[in-house]
């Protein structure tokens, strides 16, 4: 309990960092893509148009015919053939002859232009056209968007709208991509009931169990959370199960340091404690190992304590399984009033920031779930750092950086 | 088509801004609303915690006891009971007793602070303490992190991790939430396919069907897409169909400008068009109306087009809608070269921006779905401005920015 015999941060992070990561893709339906991050790069299977297409509704012609005449005196062309998107003409153009064409339909053979509808006046099979156009004058040629062959997006990427529709046109129906990591949650605590009308003697709600839910689903992860009680059994039987079904386990409660705790007596006992006890506040009694190969995280079970421990711990391990965006570097405010730190702890102060100052939000403990919600950011205090003054600026990472679509 | 018959994107905008939205919510379980936008305000429905508790593993005692003693010289006192999490003690704690207490665990009455274990020895039922306490020392008072009856949270509202742990701890186990709406898409166009099999003659693949699911999952709306053949009576089906079933309706196609169009004639006969042909590039062909007081918004079938049009105007009201956070304002940013630009006219220019710096990408026209791969943002040129300089400053909307998680 001492801060001597707590594990400095950067080295915890160090220990995580250098876990072996299964990197495990899947391959889904394009049209369930959105969001998600691309594990093979795409290369067009085809050309995008695949052919010389018409960029407007108007009549296919050949150019040379319209050289020379205006609206006082206008050229006159033949209509032969009339074709809708999706369709081709049979006909080769011939000089003085026109086709009527909708936006996006191949050009005919023969043609080299396209005049629009709107500089026309159509009679019967007679055209008049009112302006002379250039060669290639409204036609999108075959591969104007891609060629077959174009690398368009390489892997690892996350997938945005255009993204998912280019890979469309480039002619897949399916794509690999990253899985998102089954996590087991287990909360421990003989007093927690999942709701209010279940509350009995000294039981309080199991906040923790909407929280690590809530938290897993910002880093896209699939959350599956489940109870145990302060029974060394218990624990063990569930973490080995999740140990053969998910990717992740994170725990909460039983970590504390003094004591050998359930949690982490289970964990050192059928796999390996890699530390237990980092320098950070709030959040001191953090752990984590490895089952089966597992990665175990184990968090604290007061909450705030767990929600610092997952964004600071869990959240970048996560977000690298799914070669996810990592956490932004922190942000500079100004402090509005001076903020106490020990040497040799990281300090996560909950606070409030603008776009030039942050405020501390004055937090009562590491119970306090409320000193989360009033803020926006934390304001990260380095183990060398022996406190901010009041007007000094601080490093502040924000909560909307952590979320990931 | 010339622009001057076309509408300004201000009016566009405030012809939509001026409907009627209707804000639809439902009640859903606590555990689903990460990510949702509070339609309730939330007042606590109990204190928490419910109880004066232990802040640490340790001896409830009355402080006085310890007074004067120390390492050298430690208090002795008798163990009478030893409580766990969510049990209470049934004993009054006496001067010179002591209660063994977990983390959490109520304190006992009599008790007026609690020694950490580590500061004690524990001998059978004798317990030596060698450090004295304060009154109050870690124990959290009941109502700590909240009384019954405080307002904890005030709609509207989008769900992070902390808000819903807290909302739990106060007492809830649903929530009344802004719905996600439903949104039809139909696709025109009887060239459009939906994959690279099935390609025929002139056929290409309906990219607009997944950049328009994504799109809208991007907003969180919830996306239903179909397709419809150029024919007005399948078209006049299908948006009859979503005017009942659905929120909002989405067509791309069908929007030229120069004649009748198959979409926005139907629109107009079965419903009322509101604007039709707006002073942007891309996307000029756009319309927006009314079917059974349901608002219809007709895209372009370019895919480019579509996408311009969807950021614009009709992803503003679905996050509205919602209640989510709207757009953000542009930022600046230097152009790297010139960019021009006609008076009268809002351009959205493709582009690639860093910290400084933007780049637009050269953009071949409203079909090429790579310029929006490419890109990373739009430079926004309003219709007063008549070009940028290169070196100039612009302003600049970041693709990122429209993410709603």
């Amino acid at each position: 309990m001492f801060l001597s015999e707590l594990m400095p941060l950067e080295e915890a992070l160090n220990i995580i960092n250098q876990e072996k990561i299964p990197y495990i893709t899947e391959k889904i339906k394009l049209e369930q893509t959105y969001g998600r991050v691309l594990a093979q790069d795409i290369q067009a299977l085809l050309d995008s148009p695949g052919f010389d297409r018409s960029a407007m509704d108007g009549f296919a012609i050949h150019a040379e015919d319209t050289f020379g005449f205006s609206q006082e005196n206008p050229a006159h062309l033949k209509i032969i053939d009339r074709i809708g998107a999706g369709k081709k003409s049979k006909f080769v153009l011939k000089k003085g002859e026109a086709i009527k064409i909708a936006t996006g339909a191949p050009i005919p053979q023969g043609a080299n232009g396209v005049v629009m509808e709107e500089y026309t006046y159509e009679k019967g099979d007679d055209l008049e056209v009112l302006f002379s156009i250039t060669p290639g004058e409204n036609v999108s040629p075959a591969g104007e968007d891609f060629k077959k062959g174009d690398l368009l997006l390489e892997h690892p990427h996350q997938l945005r709208p255009q993204d998912v529709g280019i890979i469309s046109s480039a002619g897949y129906n399916e794509l690999k991509v990253f899985k998102k990591p089954l996590v087991g949650v287990i909360t421990t605590g003989n007093e927690l009931v999942m709701d209010k009308s279940k509350i009995k003697e000294a039981e309080v709600i199991n906040s923790n169990y909407y929280t690590l839910k809530s938290l897993l689903e910002s880093t896209k992860a699939i959350p599956l959370v489940t109870h145990a009680r302060d029974d060394a059994n218990q624990v063990e039987q569930q973490i080995k199960k999740f140990a053969k079904s998910c990717d992740v386990i994170i725990t909460t409660g039983g970590t504390a340091i003094s004591k050998g705790d359930v949690v982490v007596d289970v964990v050192e006992k059928i796999g390996e404690v890699l530390f237990h006890g980092v320098s950070i506040r709030p959040g001191k009694p953090v752990a984590f190992g490895r089952v089966d190969q597992k990665p175990v995280f184990m968090l604290s079970g007061y909450p705030v304590a767990a929600m610092v421990q997952f964004d600071i711990l869990v959240r970048p391990y996560l977000l690298k399984m799914q070669k996810l965006a990592p956490l932004p570097p922190t942000v500079k405010r100004k402090a509005t009033q001076k903020i106490p730190s020990k040497l040799g702890r990281t300090d996560y102060i909950r606070a409030h920031a603008g776009i030039k100052n942050v405020d501390p939000v004055l937090s009562k403990g590491s119970g306090v779930i409320r000193s989360m919600v009033q803020s926006n950011c934390y304001i990260v205090i380095d183990a060398e750092v022996e406190g901010i003054a009041a007007g000094e600026e601080c490093e502040v990472l924000f909560f909307d950086s952590f979320v990931r679509y």
